[in-house]
């Protein structure tokens, strides 16, 4: 049974929640392990946040916090320490307890999105990469890109001087990957990475050049509702190998598991 | 699948919340009736209380809060109203929200005990009560126990000035109960009630004086673990007709899902 008194308690926050998919998927996975845990969603307006926040965390009983739009940074503003992955972009996908009460933040947007490419067969290192979007999301999949051995990245974004600024940060951490700024352009690229939300709604404009994709490039998308963005269904058209961003999601949800030691309760309680 | 985004959240607030029944309850209700919600049980410390509810009322999607041991009285400082039954003890077990997002009180401590005892087959109109115990939920029993039409109700407390505190409110409301204060003496009672929580440990002595119980008497405990206590089994020996403690709490989990609407919730959701 799941949500006994006893039962470990984990948030999934985000504004709003209602369409969030971890919760649904971390439910699925404590029951199907027989976990007496629940991982439940919850949502306050921004302006509360603050306020919301002291009070989880004087919540004996939450073990740890998936985070999603718009806390990522306001939560690792709250934390006392993190992993490298968190601490380099400012900002907190997931965050657990320390003995001592406080939280340690750590991030798997980019860990999920290599971990995903990898998994589906693609190259990373040694390849030139268009990103398109150079906001939260894209600054955590610039420097796992570039972790991962990317020899070019060139960044993208409506916002020019954000761009700019990530290019420069990654380029310092990274300085073997060659980093710049251009326009959203594929010409010369292997892999083509959208990290904006272009494609979230039906109404939305491409996010990058699309006459610019040739048969021999990759085209990952990181929206997952729809499985098939309208970038992708063109680059599908054009010949291109193409990757959704549901993996992204899936290899994510497996780093957050080991990261909430969820394994371990497993043992633990027999 | 119970827990996705859109999931409707309840709280189950108590500290420690470990031996918590309701969440188990709950959560199974929400199972067998294929509802997307969870009754999450949460702790904190007594001295964060404060920052704990703001937090917890800043979370949009929290429709409501059953409350325990010793979060009762706090609470319901919290709330905007409530019904006449929470707020002549001062007291809420459950919380749902306002539209306007604040808090309204209910206390169904009494509501459990009597719809238990009238479901056991027990007569409250016109019987003479010895009630042992006048903390928080005794003085639920006792409001209730003079609104279902008992004749007499003598109050017993280790604190005498709670007791008669209690007995003064209490007549108050009901002039036509005769309350007083004495000991824990079943001498001349039809009904005698344990609000008590000895018993609770082994090592506990026994609430009142069995020497005076006699085969004619209804004994009744709330406690629910064990769920037959000693006061019960000594009773049993003596030919009492016992009750123990976990038929209110089924009683009170029915007119808890009423409060919280979980049946009308069930219909719109098909």
């Amino acid at each position: 049974m799941r949500g006994t008194g006893k039962a470990d308690i984990f948030v999934m926050l985000a504004h709003p929640v209602g369409h969030a998919k971890s919760p649904g998927i971390f439910n699925e996975i404590f029951e199907q392990k027989g976990l007496d845990s629940l991982m439940v969603p919850l949502s306050c307006a921004p302006k509360d946040f603050n306020i919301f926040w002291a009070g989880l965390s004087a919540a004996e009983n939450i073990r740890g916090v998936i985070v999603s739009v718009p806390f990522k940074a306001a939560v690792f503003e709250k934390c006392a320490g993190g992993h490298d992955r968190a601490v380099r972009v400012r900002s907190a996908n997931s965050v657990r307890r320390n003995p001592d009460g406080s939280w340690y933040a750590d991030n798997f947007d980019g860990v999920g999105f290599i971990d995903a490419l990898k998994a589906g067969g693609h190259r990373i290192a040694g390849q030139k990469v268009l990103q398109v979007g150079a906001g939260g999301a894209g600054a955590s999949l610039a420097y796992c890109l570039a972790e991962a051995g990317a020899a070019r990245i060139r960044l993208s974004d409506v916002d020019g001087a954000r761009a700019a600024t990530l290019a420069d940060l990654v380029s310092k951490t990274f300085p073997a990957c060659e980093i710049d700024v251009g326009p959203a352009d594929p010409a010369g690229a292997d892999l083509v990475v959208n990290a904006t939300p272009m494609g979230l709604k039906a109404s939305d404009p491409l996010p990058l050049d699309v006459a610019g994709l040739t048969s021999d490039m990759t085209v990952v998308d990181i929206i997952m509702e729809p499985a098939e963005t309208p970038l992708l269904r063109e680059a599908r058209r054009i010949g291109c190998s193409t990757q959704p961003g549901r993996p992204m999601m899936d290899y994510q949800v497996e780093a957050m598991a080991e990261f909430f030691d969820i394994e371990r309760k497993d043992r633990s309680h027999g």
